[in-house]
């Protein structure tokens, strides 16, 4: 189970569209949250379905366990949800030597835009583009989980 | 993701010992129990693991998506448990036509030995063997998830 170290920030202008590819749609909800684990049920675009759960412990690293289910599958699981289906585009975007996953929210939380990366090592230096502000990693009402029952409406 | 039909009974004597085959060990816990699912981890023996997720609407018929993870991805997930790991043995025991699983719980729950046969429809009139007690399929202190935290202790 490969620990996860992410960072996260809001998107405060266009200037990562030009290196952009082509969008997957992602849809999402989340069949339980505790004190320990939340369990989130993914779709991307029409043929990949996943099972994640992650660890709810505070601070960068993450434990994760993700498994591929069927679409169909997924999508009866999506009946099971709490909260609301959280729908997304998500584009890739290459970026001093990583690559960032820039969320286009839909739906419900429409306008917001989020930016994450994954880094190499905890400690690692990452450089920071100019259309990404404020850092949100350990803002709580950012999680997905937290968008699926207070959604946030974008600028 | 078929629907599971399952009936429970309290088993009563040891007129199934004859009849059963080697046990396999189980070790589960539950990740969570919403109002609408919950989520299981299971290992079998040493070298099987699955994730569950099954739904909570009352009645015979429960939705059930299953998924192999890894043992070690699953001894990590156990880790993110409410409740207690659930042990048990559990024996094959092929009666009428159909193969009852003997559970004889093991832990919190020493003493306690429920037996289960899934059938292949809501109608089918599944023949009783004389080691069945009581049915306790609608029984909430019986369900797994509530033996986490409730054990029983069996007579």
């Amino acid at each position: 189970m490969p620990a996860e170290i992410e960072r996260k920030f809001l998107v405060t202008g266009r200037g990562w569209t030009g290196h952009a590819g082509l969008p997957v749609r992602i849809r999402q909800a989340y069949l339980a949250q505790t004190d320990k684990a939340s369990v989130r049920v993914r779709i991307k675009g029409d043929d990949a379905a996943f099972l994640t759960i992650k660890s709810a412990v505070p601070g960068l690293s993450r434990l994760e366990v993700e498994t591929e289910v069927p679409v169909a599958e997924a999508e009866e699981l999506l009946e099971l949800r709490q909260g609301a289906v959280i729908e997304k585009q998500r584009y890739a975007v290459p970026y001093a030597g990583l690559v960032w996953e820039v969320d286009v929210f839909e739906g419900e939380n429409a306008g917001l835009v989020i930016a994450e990366v994954e880094l190499p090592g905890e400690d690692f230096a990452v450089t920071l583009p100019d259309w990404v502000g404020e850092e949100v990693t350990h803002e709580r009402r950012y999680y997905n989980a937290q968008l699926a029952t207070d959604p946030i409406r974008g600028a």
